[in-house]
């Protein structure tokens, strides 16, 4: 895992518009060789590690020394973002200097709540502030991608809720501007610090059950989103699978290769209107494969009647491990008509997941005081998004899809003069390498537009 | 599930030997008709129902009148066959009149054990006994097919351990044997009678938890078997897997329609050595599509260091049923180093399944008695078989495989003038129907020998 | 505990009345050498053992080398007379020659059922048959004393329904009768045959969790029974905590010291008309000490609103093991309003400890046919029966009772010129012994007719 | 449990000694009418509630407007100090002004890591700091009084970890002293706020269990301490059974009658050497007996092999209701030898009651902000010491002792002429009730000195 964790992604961009690349680092020379792409063509690097010394780390040698706090601003104080606030502002050596919120009273009443000295209605204001070294974006996901580059363009580093974006090509630059910039992100895939997953992990980790050759992950919501929300968001596989996609890669704790997901609708069948299919299931299951065999399960509902509900459990050569659902305390009650838990499950994420919000902005604080390795990075991030794209790939079409395919899809501007693909490096694990040239890849995806190409296209239009 | 039950399943043999069609009841006049058939075609029919008045239901029904017993004769002595034994001399109305065994002296301990007047070595002799009524098979796999066949062509009803026969063809033959003779035949599916199962799928009947969507099953056992029993069994799908098939097919109440499975090897890699690629597997999931979307998630593994594990897990839309592994106490033990389960899981089927052994063998003992409904029928045998073989070939091919794929398989013999499939009627469940005309399927096939030519093959010699 | 289970009882008779000797077996050497008692006085004793060869176990050797089967009567055919009787047809080497019942027909469904040759309505006339080794009292409790008796003049050896007698003097009379005629007695204590709490004391007898030093018993019942039942039945502590009293000596494997009960009336306050102080009570609690001031402390509840409730703990000095109550089956449910057990717990005694049952009588079964020790002796009956009426004392009398006050109670007829008093022999276990002179008890307990004095005299009159 | 929890207690002092009276309010004068008194006997009572409008009531009511936090200070910044100082500096509306510890560097190190203001070596400096509306008192348990006191004599508020003082007269005097001063005071019988037992308690408030009639509560430390913790602690029951003791009288909401408590010693025996009697227990169990025959039952062991276990159990007339131990995580473990809990549980009172001084915390703060009602009142403790002494005095004599007995318990100076005891006021709890005259306790008191005599002359001294 430790491999794959720093491992570098890489974007290669085929493009005759030279203002896409405000955040490219440098030019493909291999390429050049070869003679197959214009002098134009500019290779887009997801930079690795965090280059030492960079003006942040040497404040942070000094805060250590000296007590100066890391001081740290948080964008957005809906629910999540004041978990967050809270959780920072009780760990020592970090300093809450600023929040903002589009509605300003509550960044008002949660500055007043916990001390913090400023407070705005911009999230701008706090990315730009001078005063501040790193940033919690708690903010809608629309906003995510932009304020990580706004970030890392100001030096600041990044704590971002998951998702780094809305589109690969979105997450890629994102990741990419904090790579080039030398900030730190790391990405809110909060599960990854609940102690009852991290349990799991640990026995992995240390053999207890020997070697890991089956992860089951079971998500329920407790009820499903408003029709709203699921428009849009990408379907059962990007806004809710994603953490349990993620969830066996974390677990196993190697890079995935294929996926077979199936995808149905029993629920509330007016979601069945909806333009994209992975927004049209309610019900989800999904076969991982991952190197030698060993396969991941995992099946998902936007509705448990019993309230929110996650589970995991890992076959192992020597055993296994397994975790249940979490109930607000251990008191079991019996009536005449039932025995079993007095308690109903936690409601919702925000309460099942409290602990493992704090733990996690703990993580990222003392990544931040102690200049240490982000522990979810921006690559997890953008993994995981590739591992639901997939999915929703593999459940639209029937048949098993290859992780790698999404990383060589061709992304092209309406012109066709502009296209991108993502991958292409040997930093990229091996289950998502291109299997083809990246010409071949190119003429094949041809002019037409794909779905992913509409996304390119708002991305371009964007910059 | 009652209209499934109670279907007919069709076997259509396009053959040009006569001889092979001793136990076919009618030709087949529709295709006549269309002269699509030459005159030596023969349809052959798994008969429904058990046509009264029989010489049996008679003989029952006095039984309950004068309380005349069932006479009941038990083919083998090995552990299940005691079990059996034990359980069928524990119901009121039925006398067990004889016991076979090949090694003789294991029948006379047995008889000696629960006062059976008669035992020999030949099970042959118990089949034609004309002082018994029905038979318990309970020898190896290898025979089951051979004595339900004898059983039927002697008016006996069968009570036959799973499976029916270790080929499709065979399959097929038995219950169709057992049809036309007009005798019960119960396939002991005892996973269907152990009070933890039904406890869920009472859940389902009584909608407790709404319409079940989600079924999933995880079977483990304690260790892998030696590569002996492996080779030649069919491999991890129709040796081990049938059970949890069968069961996802048990508790949604309705036919599946196609399944996706994944092997893999991860415990002794000296199966890899062997021809049949199912039988290369020691860990194997699937996910089985229902009608509507339904989903059946099974996880099976041949090695479970803690112990045989065996639980199912049902989401409906108004809640959640699962059974937990079993133990043979409810003493917990809480020590320096671990606290929990005072005891080991239960070793194997035989402990753990001990009450559904005798639940079952009862329930067919009632069903003799009271000439009732044979709770777990030859077709129930035979889809768990075609669920295995379709599992085997999409865990091999990488692909979804419909049921009706094997169902419409055409079987031919050597020289190619003797071809036959199964299905071919409107009594094989929706799942299961051929999607092309018997012409094409047999012209698609053409003359290349097939795997289940091999296995249709030997059924034809064994004529 | 072995030494306990195979010591000596005694009884001490202080009587002019040699009528009722009948079953006294030798006279009292000891005493007469210190003149302290008269020529009259007779020692009573519960004879150890089972003196070979006796005629019966020189049957049972014969019928193990020429399998001549152990010949069993069951008295009574009411519910647990039905399990016994299931139990007993299934031991190999055993075989039940005759059931009675008051209610012939019931006996004779019986009979039928199990394939039993003689059903009778007269208890005696099975009792008295010659073609009978043992017998199964399972009639009602004021019937048990009559019958030992009866059985042990006819040479039977005993299997006995809890409890021996309805007084103390009835069931040491009973005991004694069964010594002296050099047969089995087996008190069906059932719950120490239940797999679960027999866990337990294999985890205590193995040091599993050290030594014991706390034992926790819990029993409540589903729901309060008839006033009429309660009535003349000895109470909470003699018609439901025996078996929770019986359980802590079981466990700790010690003879208990001293008692101290709290009763008290919550469910149904009709009750508290009642005579009997422990008649008035439907809750309570005790704590017993055992030598080395280990403890037991059980409660009991004659209402349990969830079902029948059987529960054990005992913490040791390197552990603790429990036991939970037990369900049906293992499954789970998840509903809007709750979560847990699919399933309420087993209804009553009959359904929690069929299992129970069946071990006991298979466990005599055994020690008939292998003329082995009795594993749940009269002696372990008659101090559980001591153990109820002192903790019946206690919680009258708010303070700590001795057990061997219930011992060195004197019994007097009502002229006063017949006493009688229990204990006063080194084989009485420690906690039990008489701590006065025999003249001392006599003279303190005056001609006043006490409860037990009571009991004498209609145990005189019986006579 | 209202009227009880602010029931007003009184303390009779029956003197010569008028230094003592520093804190008493008013004169008897009902004695004197009766000249039993001398004119220098004073009445010494608990004063009731907090007469609006303090001065502190007004700071409070001024914070809620103008956001005035309430100012506090920490005495002690040891582990469990540490918990309540990050508690408080998370309530909004609270801010911590000062810490003290006798190390120095201990206080310095906790104001930085919460940037509390001022840090001293003196808890004197923080208690008189004209800054403060508060302390947390978390000091060695000797301290307690003499703070508590200090504290409210400068009209601070005092939370006071357990105990309130090490002998009865002691806590009376430091409560009294609050009552007089007007002052808040909240005892940390932090499991009051344990979210399990706190699920009990709701479930017995809305009678989800009908009504409580048995209380059943289990505390097990992981390993004794050591022998000079135990010495001159109060033994088991004082410094370990004293939180189980309140815990039935919290969940039964009934102020309890008498005790029946047992005492052994099985884990080390050089406790045995002790001289207080209840120091020589490892193990204990007891039951109280509450109005109308409600039982509670507590067994308590100062070595638990397994782990810091603490549970609770509550029959009522409508179902049950229980706690289980609590673990760092929901996952199980399957392995080869067991299967069961991955994580043992908690390891010892910090970590299992994290969350419990944390809220426990916040309550009393926003007791202070709202100035609400105190939620675990200075009586509750006192009550929780008087069922302590009960317990030992009842496992030392083996017989039930009435609570009222320690409440009229004469304490006397060596002189003897300086007398006083507790109770004798309405406001006492009905159990608590002295049953005799106070001139007929004295009389029977005698001259002789007491346990309690020594404690009273200790006092007596300090003063």
């Amino acid at each position: 895992m430790t491999g794959t964790r720093h491992a570098i992604s890489a974007l290669l961009l085929y493009s005759s518009l030279l203002t896409t690349t405000a955040f490219f680092s440098f030019q493909s020379s291999s390429f050049h060789k070869h003679g197959l792409l214009p002098s134009k063509s500019i290779r887009l690097k997801l930079l690795p590690g965090y280059p030492p010394p960079s003006f942040t780390s040497l404040v942070l040698a000094a805060a250590i020394e000296e007590t100066t706090p890391v001081r740290v601003g948080v964008i957005g104080c809906g629910r999540i973002g004041m978990v967050h606030l809270g959780a920072c502002s009780k760990v020592p050596g970090v300093k809450v200097m600023a929040v903002s919120n589009p509605t300003i009273s509550k960044a008002e009443k949660a500055a007043k709540e916990f001390n913090v000295p400023k407070f705005t209605s911009s999230a701008d204001e706090v990315i730009t502030d001078p005063d501040i070294d790193a940033v919690w974006i708690c903010s809608p996901s629309n906003k995510h991608a932009e304020q990580i580059k706004l970030a890392a363009a100001n030096g600041k580093h990044v704590f971002c809720e998951k998702p780094i974006a809305t589109s690969l090509p979105e997450t890629v630059e994102a990741i990419n501007a904090c790579n080039i910039a030398g900030v730190k992100l790391m990405i809110g895939l909060q599960r990854r610090f609940d102690p009852n997953f991290l349990r799991v992990k640990k026995a992995i980790d240390n053999s207890e059950v020997g070697e890991a050759i089956v992860v089951k992950v079971c998500s329920r919501d407790p009820a499903p989103p408003p029709i709203e929300y699921v428009k849009g968001g990408g379907g059962i596989f990007c806004d809710m699978a994603v953490h349990d996609l993620d969830m066996t890669r974390f677990l196993i704790g190697q890079d995935p290769i294929e996926i077979l997901a199936v995808g149905s609708t029993h629920i509330d069948k007016s979601i069945l209107a909806l333009d994209e299919p992975s927004e049209r299931y309610d019900t989800a299951c999904a076969i991982v494969r991952f190197p030698n065999g060993k396969q991941g399960i995992i099946d998902v509902c936007r509705q448990s009647s019993y309230g929110y509900d996650q589970r995991a459990e890992v076959l192992g050569t020597k055993g296994m491990i397994l975790t249940e659902n979490m109930y607000p305390s251990t008191a079991k009650i019996f009536k005449t008509d039932f025995t079993g838990n007095a308690d109903m499950p936690y409601d919702f994420f925000l309460e099942r997941y409290n602990e493992a919000y704090v733990r996690e902005t703990i993580a990222f604080c003392e990544c931040l005081v102690n200049n240490g390795d982000v522990p979810c990075t921006g690559q997890d991030g953008l993994i995981a998004l590739v591992m639901s794209i997939a999915a929703g790939m593999s459940a639209e079409e029937n048949r098993w899809v290859k992780f790698s395919e999404v990383i060589e899809k061709v992304f092209c501007d309406e012109a066709g003069n502009s296209c991108m693909t993502l991958g292409f490096s040997d930093a990229i694990p091996e289950g998502f390498k291109p299997t083809k040239k990246i010409e071949d890849l190119i003429k094949e995806s041809g002019p037409k537009e794909s779905k992913f190409g509409r996304l390119w296209k708002s991305l371009v239009a964007a910059n």
